[in-house]
């Protein structure tokens, strides 16, 4: 009897899921226990491990094998797992060798010296390193868009959110940008005339580890498949059966350690929760960036924010951190939902948030696609943060165009994913409000098992078998909207 | 310019070196921090690491570039780099695959029902399983036997001690029969006589912590290139680079997690101290089992266990538990000594520990020699531990002959390392007080300097370059000599 072509596929992608375990798990350890010492040999073994696994993705067997599959009789399963399947091969075979080494040399040498850079606010001397990163993006860009006939900046986007095209986004950000600059006006002036009653710290980190973790427990997550840890930036790392996410404590400043572990806790229950018995193959894994953020967005904004869910975890507050004026329901909401422009994007609250991505998306796209040089960019960053924002940072690359990893990493088409996925997760809450409009009494009464089911049923056990278009249609019974995202804010910020 | 066969070796024997640390760190995270549900995935990840580096060994190439390299032009290290690889690859390689699984299917099945049959005292149900283990054991003694040369029970020793021989070691555990016995009821009989303050219970886990960290500082461990963490079964791992000790607390029993640390310890600080510049070729690693438990006994019973070293730590015991008379310096020099026969080998006190191995050592090469079958272990265990120990063990085969993982996981020849490695340490330290009379009064001092000194120079940072037998007589001038242990025994215990 014949191994059908199907069936070898499962099993080199099962080696490759098993070859992930091994540098997921590593690679958290680097960033949570590793001590300093490790890290040249951790780099190495890593490094033999990319090795092994890009051998295995680019194994001369792989085409024949996936063209045979196709004419053999699949299910509908089988088939998206094939689809998946030539997905990995392609973004793994498309780019000549020599490509990857230089844009692997080239960033990081440009990150590495953006860690002082930055802090020197030296944007003349990054651009020195910057401009072959640049350059080399666009090489990626262009290869990438040949074999797969789509432009040449949503074929790096498309690593990140397969299927997404630049006119949409476009029109989505487009249409943002026509209300977003004045609903961040309006709820500033409606907030000054709010008072609040300030938090009295200092919040001891085991009182906040304790919160995080009945928190943690609250929304779900299970401690017989996952851990807790700490890290300097905050991730939901290891593999669907053992997931880990990470956080980091300030004494001063609760909130946004609390609100980190909830965000990272919605990343978590769709790993825990992605179908086991395809978890080992493509088809069974997360569906792309924007679907990931979408749920921990779903956990941070619209369960973590909501003044219900903040009314049923005050007690817990005053519990874990001792019981003050400041941790009242409704003065908690108040603080939670404190709208202030900022320059920082990770600082940003959710309402002055999507204006940071639309910013970086528009830079991001003209820079790949060649309409502007990267030495372009401060000027236009100047521009767009005051007429989004309405601060000036002129001169302030450390707080500007200097802040995030993401450019001087290489990795360039990632930002639309933040929005993307507060997009989607406002969608599904308009949806599940349909259907459960007491979902918020619920909430507040310690019930948070409708929403989970929900979240289950139409996006953790449906993992890669659709596209994204497909999946979000199907849960909610339309295309993305941006739509909710625009009435979810103005009923949250403006009570309207 | 041809590359040497050479070259090619150390290329391939580096990247099994990188793949070694994925499965070391994996390892280590498996028994430290996973959580349950992460085992199945765990241990396909692992077993598919195992396959590739079994492949790595077997690769069709090596025997070729082996015979090729002996003619090249190598320096001492090099020819000594060699000898090791060529070690690596027959112990890969003399075994047929088929007997490779059968060994470990078979173990896996008689190790996973022993955990259950021990606690049942369940001796005939552990033999259905135990007796193809020990037919393969065989076969495995017989194969490794006819392309080694060296005796069937030998040739399993050799895996873990490369180079000893039984004529050797039944020369000296025979003599240490001769003294043994009559030593432990000579020094009973004085200890009987003794009275020493009991601790005052209970020690709360954190303090213990507290003190375990400042002992590893004090005894030198590099934090900044290591851990202590928890686990049910302690031991060191993760790698040279980067090592990962772990213990356990007991509330009611501060000692065993002491000595526990100081012995990890003395296993880190070899690790931590290899030659960092071959650390990834197997001339670089540490020289064979017993080597590494005369580091952690060196630590242990030479220094942890000596009056002076307890003078030392006295006052810290008393700034972390609190201050109590049974903390002072001799009457903690008195627990420290305490020697009660006991059924359990890993908790002997350091007297009656070698009449353990001795007992073990004579069974396990009788019945891989085919002198005896496994049906007849019960009547020589009783036997050997009335002789060795005073004790009868009839019946009891929960605390007798089913108490060690290392029989039923299938491991025989392993035992004779941790006597041996108790012996090497006496005779370092038989050395050392040749050339520094005084190390113990500058140890009561706190300057464990020279100590450290001698075990680098001698030990730590020789690696591999020689056999054991070359190593020992490099470092003190002698072959092996069990004199030194009865001599350390001797003094510490009857001040003789």
């Amino acid at each position: 009897m014949n191994l059908r072509a199907y069936d070898a596929l499962v099993s080199t992608f099962t080696r490759l899921y098993r070859y992930q375990h091994l540098g997921s798990i590593v690679g958290w350890d680097q960033a949570a226990m590793m001590p300093p010492k490790g890290n040249a040999a951790r780099g190495a073994a890593l490094a033999e491990l990319e090795v092994l696994m890009h051998q295995t993705l680019t194994d001369p067997s792989l085409p024949d094998l996936m063209a045979r599959a196709v004419d053999e009789a699949l299910d509908a399963a089988q088939a998206a797992n094939l689809r998946e399947m030539r997905r990995d091969w392609r973004l793994a075979n498309l780019l000549p060798a020599r490509l990857v080494e230089a844009k692997s040399l080239a960033s990081s040498r440009c990150e590495h010296a953006w860690r002082t850079q930055r802090a020197e606010n030296d944007w003349p001397g990054f651009l020195l390193n910057f401009d072959e990163v640049v350059k080399l993006a666009r090489e990626e860009a262009q290869c990438l868009s040949q074999h797969t006939g789509v432009g040449r900046y949503e074929a790096l986007m498309d690593k990140f959110e397969p299927g997404a095209r630049s006119a949409d986004i476009d029109a989505i950000f487009g249409e943002v940008k026509t209300w977003l600059p004045g609903m961040i006006s309006q709820v500033r002036d409606k907030q000054a005339g709010e008072t609040l009653i300030a938090l009295q710290g200092p919040f001891p980190i085991a009182q906040q580890r304790e919160l995080g973790l009945e928190l943690m427990a609250l929304l779900g997550f299970d401690f017989s498949a996952g851990r807790l840890d700490l890290s300097t930036h905050p991730f939901c790392g290891g593999v669907p059966e053992d997931v880990r996410i990470t956080t980091r404590y300030n004494p001063d400043d609760f909130m946004r350690s609390l609100m980190g572990i909830v965000h990272e806790t919605g990343h978590a229950r769709y790993e825990q929760n992605l179908p086991r018995d395809g978890v080992h193959l493509p088809v069974g894994r997360a569906r792309s960036m924007g679907i990931h953020e979408s749920q921990s967005l779903s956990f941070e904004m619209q369960i973590g924010r909501n003044p219900a869910f903040l009314a049923l975890i005050s007690p817990l507050l005053k519990k874990h951190l001792g019981d003050q004026a400041a941790f009242d329901a409704t003065n908690l909401a108040g603080l939670f939902s404190r709208v202030k422009p900022g320059f920082i994007r990770v600082d940003a609250d959710e309402l002055t948030y999507p204006a940071h991505i639309i910013l970086r998306y528009e830079i991001e796209r003209a820079l790949i696609d060649g309409e502007i040089e990267a030495r372009d960019i401060p000027a236009l960053w100047d521009e767009k943060m005051m007429a989004y924002v309405g601060l000036d940072t002129r001169g302030n690359y450390k707080n500007g165009c200097l802040q995030d990893i993401h450019w001087p990493g290489g990795s360039f088409g990632y930002f639309p994913s933040y929005t993307l996925g507060a997009m989607y997760a406002a969608q599904y809450f308009a949806s599940i409000r349909q259907t459960q409009p007491d979902f918020e009494t619920r909430m507040a009464a310690g019930d948070l098992s409708p929403l989970f089911d929900w979240l289950a049923t139409h996006i953790w056990s449906q993992a890669s078998r659709w596209e994204t278009r497909e999946l979000v249609q199907r849960a909610t019974g339309e295309a993305l909207n941006p739509q909710h995202l625009r009435r979810h804010l103005a009923q949250r910020y403006l009570g309207a």
